[in-house]
């Protein structure tokens, strides 16, 4: 008989439908050695019921300590707001579950290097949410890289654009507020950078950055959901920056260029990345074009070398034999279920996940290092943090 | 308490598990009027309980009369080999279930006939599955087609290129022979070309085609599953064609380009549409940018213009609101997704589908008609059909 | 003490102003065996002289057969309207005179025949204006053809779209008209394309054709000038087809689709051409992006094949290496400039030119083809014609 | 009688080529209130003679003086070493003569001021050679800009990416030392991004950057010229810097991100600019898409939002109505046409050129800035310089 590992996930918006449809496709697609069962999802609202049915969960309880207090639970899988990352993975390493926390890890530095200490304490399995490694192309990118097929490594540039801001009536929501959201763009978006950066590129040895709010005051929002909000008549302050950008320093020599932006009009969710090496180099061009990578070759003869778009789904590319045919695309929740899946392999294995709450730790060293880079308008090594 | 709809699927192959994916996810995503149960997979060999159960099945069974004869079932899905679609259907008309076909509905037009008459008659909704219609970039056009954002249409293009077959050492698989597969490129991606052209600009009044086997005798296959062969030593004869071409008029006046290939060099899965019309034009490039469409406005100011390359995904384009913010892509399942959501209102209103049976014999009516056109090397009206 | 070619210039317009810019830049980019005099230039209107000297010629004359018989002259460059190239060219031929002859040659097979004889007679280089040859990406794609990099060719698609006739109310220019103009689209746009899909891919066999006069009745023009022109208030005939399709077999066993359009909205000058091979695969997409071929190699590993769009600029692409450094671009002039360097060549060598008379006879007689194609409505054989 | 303007050149390399392509073809394609003679071109070499027939002088010499001193010169065009810029600036404004010299102006701030006052107190007309500024599609963006159709501007990104280098056993070329050269990466592609910046978006008040050799010793060249260049035996160091970034505040509080780099992969010559603003967007992507303008407007409806490529051509976008019909491109030589007419129209009007020394001194002291900020590894203010 197949062993079942029973999931409680706690939060249940914009980024918890993407963790419940993964739980329900990762055995559908992948054979996975166990079998994974939505037990109870978390949250708050008169609706819980019905989306819990609607996402195929067995129960919903308002209770998170409840849920993952449950004898029956396996995984504890947090995508609640960032403020109560921290008291839900502490008590879950407690109850020995293994734990998903959606990124950022927690609020500061001494938060995240807690959580990180309980579970290892714990021996449970973890996993943060940086779903971009699970993108195809991301990860056959690195495996060009780890291959030499890019030689070394001279430039990696990553341009996070989204543009819900650019409107300077755009009301006040709760990601623009520095006590709900933690941070602005940098936090948000950057996070997602640097972790790629470290996952193609490898570890960055210091940075300095500049920081913007470009519209101080904003209507406060008479009504908000997810992206979406309806503008008040008062004004109330921005006090999280809007655009965030870094030079940096990786350890075998490549410099890096970030910037991370909500005022990149026109782009909804661009996020290009570039790397550059002796032998080669890759493009890639955000969540829109997920399953394309840009990939030029130095060898190749002179009359005919540049970039070719190569849209990953060929049956050697990364994950995507799971799915269809060559020349049929997946989409943005298919790298959730990339996460589950390999969460899961670590787990049955027991080995550490990656990337780990480790990994969550080492980019938000980065992250801190650039607000106080930009703090003290300084360059700081990432050994200060 | 809700009530619910069961489902027996007949085929686990390719579409067979697109069609699966969708029983799954139609109601995660969308607030379906009922609920939808996967009572029965059918197929044949060993592993059909292995993945009937991945997928989520309550049972599996390799007799289709049975599941076809289950009072419990309400509908019957049929994703089997064409050959015997219309055995399946008409049994499942009898027994009073609501169909959805995969296409070809059948291999000659007095099947297609028989299969819309038992339909017709025993009151089903029924539906076939050119799920082109369903990609939202698609369903978008066609909305400013109707909205006359276009203006007069004047042309279409349709080009379908696949390139499985630029290699003439890959097998003779089944896909290459008549008996088999019921025609060549023409049947298998020129019926997507043709409903499409329906779909968005309207009937088709004549046809002149050409219709092409570059290559004549293929390694007979030792092994083939889906797209994937491998070639024995003996030589066959390839009997249907490679690539069909055709000039058509439709009833409006404009004038349609088709072509569709399985020799279209670098091209997995490429299916270019285009639409001119007096007041603007589309381009769709086909499931490898299926989130895309490309638009172009005549009264924008002439320093201004040219065509915007429309990601789909903002609130109002058709299907996407159901799934995640802007900038965040849905893939090729979920085409089907969106092909049972229409099919269960259509069954729960009682109303017929789109595209249902009747779109299933037009289509292939010009399909014949090409044909004709090609073994008679003239023009042929669909009237003549 | 170099030799000179003493130059003639029949006509002033659009494409007189490009031949003139390509006898000032010939000598200047390429090493050329004799300098090219821009002796004089003939055409009509009250500005003659003012261009005449602004171009750099050092007379002008309204008389064409003054120019053409003036012993001077070495070269006659005839790009005047249509309707006389024929009476020019046999003068030229009688003058002993090498000659450059626009696209199209005549207005009719027997015309164009009896040219050929005159210049063949005379023994005389001849060229005929078909520029796209001379585009280094065509060029290129030609070297890729005939050394075998793309392998057997299975299908040529030639798509030339403008859009000048989108707009209804566009008035009924001299284009519009078969008694100035000698044809339609076909004529103007297909000229190009055929000639193009002989270069690359070589004779076609048998075509059959559709074509189209989608606005049927226009205002007449009360002024006009290139494709600029302003409607009155009168309405006129179209008696030339707005749009032309064909259908095409080629000697080797490709398939050939064609389609010329005034109706392509959106597009103002794109010629899109696609090759594919049994072992590569090349796509052009005209003079707007006139520097990039797209290649595709079928030996590449699956995991990074697809089309790479490669900038023509490279030391060993045709043409450029006589202009700047790699990734910097030459224009739509510059493509004349290449055919006045190949036609000083073949003089100085005496050698026939590429293209000849020849060229444009035998395309001629593929347009001559479709046109009889679409009023018989059947397959017409090139060598009926 | 039409006046004349006599040139002398000094320079006869690669954009020597560009200057005397632009003196060939300025008045063939514009209507100028004056008549340009190519008098004399200086240079060093024995084929200096050669070279002036063939661009078209009237004369050579190898004695830069005798050139400036010619009394019927009456305009100077610098395309020497810049290390000898200035003393040929001050000797051409001494004798009265209008200056055109390209970028840099010279090797330091003290020089460039030296040149600006000679000039200025000579009275004479003054330009430099930031050609992009001459683009049309640029010059279009700042209409744009100006006409406030991108509303309140809010990044600047200037990622200048040329790959020469990426091979390290590429030579020791001269462009790699700082004697010959005075600066790297920085000084040669980083110019003209900066004065683009200013052009389109305004004055920079700060800076901080990073620069990086990323090769420090390379093979000496046996042989060079332009960008290529033969390998020798030894080795030499690299003293200039292989790439150069940095981060930006602009007054009008926007924020700039500026990469340059000889190490992008693939890149031959891409100069990606992209502005945001909160009415609308544009992104161009160098010269090898030079005729292309990516604009986005805020204000148009959400379901066809997103980025159109304008192809510049149109009747009413800059330059371009003296060539040919819209869809027919022009090339790189035919920027430095456009700094002939303007810098033409200044002298004739007797106004200030655009862009003037002035701006070359501005840009100048940007790029001071950012080598200070290097050295210092902090914020520098221009203000400073």
């Amino acid at each position: 008989m197949q062993k079942e590992l029973k999931v409680a996930q706690i939060g249940h918006k914009f980024i918890g439908k993407a963790h419940a449809y993964a739980y329900s496709n990762a055995g559908f697609f992948f054979d996975l050695p166990v079998r994974l069962r939505k037990k109870v999802l978390c949250g708050i609202g008169d609706d819980l019921g019905k989306i819990a049915e609607q996402w195929g969960f067995e129960e919903s309880t308002q209770d998170w300590k409840e849920a993952v207090q449950d004898q029956e639970v396996d995984i504890v899988d947090i995508c609640a707001p960032s403020k109560i990352h921290k008291e839900i993975a502490l008590e879950a390493a407690k109850q020995g579950k293994h734990i998903f926390c959606e990124k950022p890890l927690a609020m500061n530095m001494e938060d995240v290097r807690e959580m990180l200490a309980a579970v290892e304490q714990a021996g449970v399995v973890h996993t943060v949410g940086f779903n971009y490694r699970k993108v195809p192309a991301l990860a056959f990118a690195r495996q060009l890289i780890q291959e030499g097929r890019l030689g070394t490594i001279y430039h990696f540039r990553g341009l996070y654009s989204q543009d819900w801001l650019t409107n300077p009536q755009f009301p006040l929501a709760w990601r623009l507020r520095k006590e709900a959201a933690g941070g602005g763009s940098s936090w948000d978006l950057g996070a997602h950078v640097v972790d790629l950066s470290r996952y193609l590129v490898g570890e960055i040895e210091e940075v300095v950055g500049q920081q913007t709010t470009f519209v101080k005051k904003r209507p406060v929002a008479k009504y908000e959901d997810g992206l979406t909000a309806i503008a008040g008549e008062e004004l109330g302050e921005v006090d999280v920056d809007d655009a965030s950008s870094f030079l940096s320093r990786f350890e075998g020599g490549a410099v890096g260029l970030f910037e991370v932006t909500r005022y990149g009009t026109g782009h909804r969710n661009q996020n290009q990345i570039e790397i550059y090496g002796s032998e080669g180099g890759v493009i890639w061009r955000g969540f829109e074009k997920m399953n394309e990578l840009e990939y030029y070759r130095t060898k190749d003869p002179a009359t005919s070398q540049r970039y070719r778009t190569v849209q990953i789904g060929e049956a050697d590319h990364p994950y995507v034999s799971a799915y269809w045919p060559a020349g049929h695309i997946i989409g943005f929740g298919d790298t959730f279920t990339h996460e589950i899946v390999d969460f899961v392999k670590a787990i049955v294995n027991n080995i550490k996940a990656s990337p780990s709450f480790e990994d969550g730790l080492k980019t938000q060293a980065i992250l801190t290092a650039v607000d106080l880079s930009v703090a003290e308008r300084r360059w700081v090594s990432i050994s200060e943090i």
